[in-house]
């Protein structure tokens, strides 16, 4: 069973249900809209990502042999509920914000129209899929509005949390604008360019470190960034300035270099003049070592002489927002809206749309939410993306995906913009429509 | 090309690494040891897991062709560079600490003897592996502590990041003394116990809670936990009650009621309440919604008549810790010790043991880091666990795991079993012949 691609990658409640559907013919048509109830700490919008990988489950959702297995010999279920699953397929249709659109609580950022058993299935991967690229690709973006014009470099596969997430993590700075990242797989996969020198472990290796900078720029003579904060940052760059002659009569092109500790400002200040001293104005210097957004801000307002950032674990992990209040809830069955009352956790009922409206000069100004049947002005931000368990177009290359989001990024209102939540948060209207939809489920479904 | 096992799963940097370790020739036997440098917020120890991954991982590492592929067609390296690639494997030998087993910074978790490029290769995945479990069975061991013999449950799968969180979260928890998982798939796997009940949109699709209720226990005779806070949870419970008898008459078993919402503690009574009063004195509460270990402890605290929890968000997240600072470093090569001294992350040199010290009545009392090679009395935490590239003995069963990390949080000492930072923490001794060790690599390294 390939971990990613498993029909048993869900919730156990998933087959308890569907097998209650199953034996009680509930097969008719479900609207479930996948959206977050409130912001994130420090967020004022959030940016879609996930869908391409949301629908590739949904297309390619079966139950294989292995599964259908491990299913009937687990004793929880009749042979005929195995049936049922072996048949299963996503024949529904899909609406969603593109990839790279901002928006805000309430808003549906996907929704599912199948028949019950099949909308209800898929809750807990596409939960999974969409909330985690959502969530990385709206942190990376807070490190693009903080260095605006600076080379941003995911570094975080090793403190993601799994395979998935270091790959998918990749993906969705990508999208959000960083320049590409450090894992392998998530160039080989996804085509994101690739960036990497070397670890401390290779100066260590080596009993001296001029020798270690010699080895290794010798080995990738057409650029070569060298690490020099492995035992005193100052005296390493003297070392690499000092290679500089030798370096250019062997034809090496020296990169840059790269600072992975201490007051980052000051060595980049002091190694610039040293790189300068020599004439190596080009060698460029990157940073990385505990970065995030906030650092990202106060190195760019101290003009630290630093070209690019290597983020990880605060970008891979959203680390101080580690997750989203995303869920996907039913809004409709057979024809009739629906809601949920919990207590803090009500939802609005039946298939919504979301309609953007623009000040002058093209900046996002308020959006309204209201349902389908409700015309409104302004841009219908939920488009189809699959009809009948079939997508609607190819998936959109991440390049258009990286348009979109600086095009989005770039129309936020300005107090938005920021690292800090706003004092007046984005208006988000709830139309009069849905209200009256909201009152009328209360009415049909009030206690007899 | 399988995301959680290729080759490809690594930093750019290892096999720019890699392609210098092999033009130069690079070969002899390197150790590197995994350790963290800190404990994270509100943590007094960590308990250690992911080991079978990293095994796994070591025991199959290999490039396939499609890998291969990739790396010939990048362009970054020359064809002996893949050559060599299709060659590598792992070889070398591992010793760790069991999971299951407490452990605190500096204090190495695994450590890997091996020739250079194997050894430095292995890093991000080994990292992002024991890492994750390690988290998340720390996290879990939380709850453990703060909600003894109460029935724990991980709900997490939908806000893990990504697949493979998912299931190592659950694998990790269950270590840690969790009773199983939603999660089908690490059902599958590790044969983990599962847990599951319904959502909420079973009772929506319905146009009766009631109705909802009946065809849930009738699919599923043998024992059923019915949701009861879709619209009102008391009235729910009411519901509930006044089907006992009907039920009792069908021979179906309620096995209990789960509250998703509201005021957890006021909710809990009053349905024991409602239930006892109609006879349902064995059916279980069971609660979800935004727990973590604090709730956990109030709810026991006010004795809260819950008799077990679903644990999602911050358990698999690990929210209020997302991220551990755990390094891999270079601590020997060709036979002579080696040290990072890097501005705050310097490291300490060459092969290192652990050796953990009881007080009387058994409790932990102090642990003493030293090299190999400096015997000392206590109990050795690291262990050999694999020769050559070979596993020693076959994996442990997480029922084995389990007594191991039970007894471990028995054995904590009392001020360290709390959710809080202890006023003292655990004691670990640096010996004296690490510090020697580090003196002579530093006048060894000293700049000329």
């Amino acid at each position: 069973m390939n971990l990613s691609s498993s029909a048993l990658l869900t919730d156990l409640y998933q087959l308890t249900m569907l097998h209650a559907y199953f034996a009680k013919g509930m097969r008719e048509t479900a609207v479930f809209e996948f959206f977050i109830r409130k912001l994130p700490p420090n967020r004022n919008f959030m940016m879609a990502a996930g869908l391409e990988q949301a629908l590739d489950y949904l297309e390619g959702l079966r139950f294989g042999p292995e599964e259908l297995e491990w299913v009937a010999q687990s004793g929880r279920f009749p042979n005929e509920f195995v049936t049922h699953l072996e048949a299963l397929r996503f024949t529904g249709d899909v609406y969603a914000l593109p990839e790279g659109t901002i928006f805000f609580p309430h808003e549906p950022v996907v929704r599912v129209v199948a028949p019950l058993p099949e909308a209800q299935f898929v809750e807990s991967r596409l939960i999974n899929l969409i909330l985690f690229e959502t969530l990385i690709a709206t942190k990376a973006a807070r490190s693009v509005l903080a260095a605006p014009g600076k080379l941003l470099v995911d570094f975080g596969l090793r403190r993601a949390h799994g395979a998935e997430a270091g790959v998918h993590a990749a993906r969705a700075a990508y999208i959000a604008g960083y320049a590409g990242t450090a894992t392998v797989l998530a160039g080989a996969q996804f085509g994101i360019p690739l960036f990497g020198t070397m670890a401390h472990s290779f100066v260590q290796a080596h009993d001296d470190e001029t020798e270690a900078f010699i080895d290794f720029a010798r080995t990738f003579p057409q650029g070569t960034v060298l690490l020099v904060d492995t035992y005193d940052t100052e005296a390493a760059v003297r070392k690499v300035a000092a290679l500089a002659t030798q370096f250019k009569r062997e034809g090496i092109a020296i990169k840059g270099v790269r600072l992975d500790s201490g007051d980052l400002a000051a060595l980049a200040q002091r190694a610039r003049r040293i790189l300068d001293d020599a004439g190596l104005r080009e060698a460029t210097i990157f940073a990385s070592g505990n970065i995030d957004e906030y650092r990202l801000r106060d190195l760019v307002a101290a003009s630290a002489p630093i070209d690019g950032f290597g983020v990880g674990t605060s970008l891979v992990t959203s680390s101080d927002a580690p997750f989203l209040d995303a869920v996907y809830k039913l809004q409709e069955y057979a024809g009739r809206p629906r809601r949920k009352r919990s207590s803090g956790k009500a939802t609005w009922p039946g298939r919504k749309q979301v309609f953007r409206h623009a000040a002058e000069g093209g900046r996002f100004h308020h959006d309204v939410v209201t349902v389908e049947s409700d015309p409104q002005t302004g841009e219908a931000l939920l488009l189809p993306v699959m009809k009948n368990g079939r997508r609607l177009a190819a998936p959109e290359s991440l390049e258009t995906l990286r348009r979109r989001a600086a095009a989005q990024l770039a129309s936020l209102p300005e107090r938005l913009a920021t690292l800090e939540k706003a004092a007046e948060p984005y208006r988000v209207e709830i139309a009069p429509a849905v209200y009256e939809l909201a009152d009328e489920v209360d009415d049909a479904t009030s206690e007899v």
